[in-house]
């Protein structure tokens, strides 16, 4: 393992972008312009030989002829121009053997399953192991480190400069360059956007794989949780045991593809690996403590909740819902995940609860739920479960209100930032409906620190996938 | 079978709202304000003994002293003084006797399940029934026609004043007030906010219920489908005759809770009614081609494609994907609805689909699937698509697309339209990905009355919903 090689991916002195463009449709410029944005601390060097200056930055012919020092190199120039381009590159290197990672984003290799992209993928990987240096891609969306303010992507994802290089603990793999792209456009969207530590589109692991990665993550501190997308690998045994021993540590959630038989042919014709036997890795997840997700949303859900919140120490649940409908959805939706158990509450709490909330709340009836009626307000919304969490039966729980015009949301929020403080260690999964009539109050909730949720069952799957690895930490102690 | 009793509640000549206020707290000013907003085209009379005016409105002591003649009364006054409201409305109905229905919005009936609820429920529907009066509710959010633009409910929904109104053919009924408080704001704030035709909430069904609103929608010829959320129902096996009698003539989709036993309890102490046998209603469902779904989202997305898309005439669908990873996600969804068989397209039309698309496209591997790659320009991205419209194999699309900053988002959005126009019995489900970055061109698409999907998975939902009416519908010809 030499994670050292891949911390130039990470924290790269200096950066080159070959290929940088003025013209805004082209992935060279939205590249430039992205560290530009999330204001990359050190220096970079656009390469094009048409422009004496690209956004703004003075504009080079070869990489040979930059005097500074650079760390990482970006390549979106054409497949084509492949053969030229590591000409210029075995210059620099003999001259200053500066060079440590190349992120090749161009596709046109050997993705197209064709010699002449064979052939391009490698000259590129030749040359890179002639002078020791390291590959992502090609054919891959780039890095992202949000700690180090780098962002080699040509993802647009109208974040405002200022809510760039927000570093969160969520680290990020994907196989495929448009799921990496929807990952990172889809949470840059959300309320409060997630805070991705680290974000690789790996592409066509002509070097740098899977494996390697996940090991760098393991090691890496700020790394809480890591997401994966993958569609498969020709070692599927190394990379279980990889990930297992990983899982041991930190939580791995993961998006496999290939399920089904079109999936998996489907699959082995995109990334030209083999799909793998989508049951054995099934099996091998459950075994291992690896969470496997079934929806891009499941997948954000469930990384923003190990991110954020405590691992409940159990399965003890507790629902609290201002809104009969949802609460009874919500319900049925954790019966399905067949994971929760139901907290039996002591007679005295019950008490305690029935003069707390409205006379019109359903204490639980059934056990674990409480209905506290469209006409409870701030404290009740907040008070009961303080007083459930308070005691040792429950272990988590939800939160469910579909504001009325009548409930103030910067009180409810600050109200529902303050229990969760109070009770670090027992998740509370909050979901305020609906649509943007609540952002003020999930603003304020996700400003803090802790996720909201769209809707119930949403809550509710990331929930499960918490307890699952909880319960899995607890066996494998 | 009385629907002109029901119209009433539709298309109101006059209404009054007793307990209407100014304080943008109280349910009695949103309610006005929603009537004032729709541009309710008759006259609004409000009711508050200690206000001059309402709103800019002349405010009313009491019920009887309104000259105009009223067809509509709202209520949103406290139970606890439902009798002097009652003996005003007594008063009124004997000189002038020209209420036609009540909405009473406000709880604290029968729901609190107390001697003192019930009593009060039963002043309240003796004294309307005594006059012929019909009434929606008590304790439910409010009735919505935005044909006839009248809006009943306290849910405030940010629509700005000029999006107000406007009806596509969806009439939904909601059992539990906060899911549809929650379906209207979720429903509000989607990128082309949701076109209900009616909207119902049926609080208590003191007098109105499931099976008089059903039969009115049967009837009615603006509402192209239902939408129904239920807990439970007295006269289960009533209801089910009902629904599946229209479900015959136009698609009822419905969420219906209590799957669970948990959730079963919940629902029968939340509106009093049994929770019924879940299994009995869902191979009742099964049976009459009543669509169930399982989440708000999916009630969303079915009713919309259902509203907006034309029924398929089978269920051989072909998925087109610009981006690898989504395509490959949606085969494993498309497989798992167990509900798609695979379009085998002729070698003719495969030369030509190769002859259009990018040399790195995947035609038809698998059979069924185009990858048209992330190279693929906005022609390459429909004409495919067309071409397989045009062929016999083809009975329904997805397309999938995530957006690089290559591709003019107007441009493809145009086409899209075209595309969608110039086949119009042969539905397809737009999946633009992702977040607020493509807004622009699902706008387009959406502005020109044609769904678009959050995610591969949400379209593959609501396209084998339709598929399963679309069966129903062939077997039961």
């Amino acid at each position: 393992m030499n994670n050292s090689s891949l911390t130039s991916f990470f924290d790269p002195h200096n950066i080159a972008v070959m290929g940088a463009s003025n013209n805004p449709l082209k992935a060279g410029y939205v590249i430039t312009n992205n560290l530009l944005k999330i204001k990359y601390p050190k220096k970079i060097f656009p390469i094009n030989r048409k422009e004496d200056n690209i956004l703004g930055l003075p504009a080079y012919n070869t990489l040979s002829e930059i005097e500074d020092s650079i760390e990482m190199l970006i390549l979106i120039t054409p497949s084509s121009v492949i053969e030229p381009v590591m000409q210029d590159l075995e210059k620099r290197m003999q001259e200053k053997g500066d060079i440590k990672a190349i992120v090749c984003a161009a596709a046109g290799y050997a993705e197209l399953d064709t010699p002449e992209g064979k052939h391009r993928q490698k000259v590129l990987t030749d040359t890179a192991k002639k002078y020791n240096i390291r590959v992502i891609g090609p054919n891959c969306i780039g890095v992202v480190d949000n700690e180090k303010r780098v962002d080699t992507t040509f993802v647009e994802t109208l974040t405002p400069e200022e809510n760039r290089g927000i570093a969160g603990g969520i680290s990020f793999i994907s196989q495929s360059g448009a799921l990496a792209a929807s990952v990172l456009m889809r949470g840059a969207s959300l309320l409060s956007p997630m805070k991705f530590n680290k974000f690789v589109s790996i592409g066509n692991m002509s070097d740098v794989d899977f494996i390697e990665l996940l090991e760098h993550f393991e090691d890496d501190e700020s790394t809480r949780v890591i997401g994966m997308y993958m569609e498969g690998y020709p070692e599927g045994r190394k990379l279980i045991d990889t990930m297992g021993c990983i899982a041991s540590k930190k939580p791995i959630v993961v998006l496999k593809v290939g399920r089904s038989e079109k999936g998996a042919t489907a699959a082995s014709s995109h990334t030209g690996s083999l799909a793998g036997e989508d049951k054995i890795y099934d099996s091998a997840f459950r075994q291992y403590g690896i969470i496997r997700v079934n929806s891009i949303d499941e997948m954000i859900d469930t990384l923003r909740a190990f991110d954020q919140l405590s691992l409940p120490q159990g399965n003890k649940f507790f629902l609290t819902s201002q809104a009969g409908g949802p609460g009874i959805f919500c319900m049925d939706t954790m019966s399905n995940e067949n994971i929760f158990e139901t907290p039996m509450i002591s007679e005295e709490t019950k008490k305690k609860l029935k003069e707390l909330l409205p006379p019109m709340a359903n204490v639980c009836s059934p056990e674990g739920y409480n209905d506290i009626s469209a006409s409870a307000n701030v404290e009740q919304h907040v008070e009961g479960i303080r007083i459930l969490f308070n005691g040792p039966e429950v272990e988590g729980g939800f939160l469910i209100s579909v504001l009325t015009p009548f409930i103030p949301q910067d009180e409810l929020g600050d109200e529902i930032v303050k229990l969760c403080n109070d009770n670090k260690n027992k998740p509370l999964f909050v979901v305020i409906m609906s649509g943007n009539v609540v952002d003020k109050a999930r603003t304020i909730v996700e400003e803090a620190g802790i996720p909201t949720f769209e809707t119930p069952d949403r809550a509710v799957k990331a929930a499960a996938n918490l307890i699952r690895y909880s319960e899995f930490k607890k066996l494998n102690k």
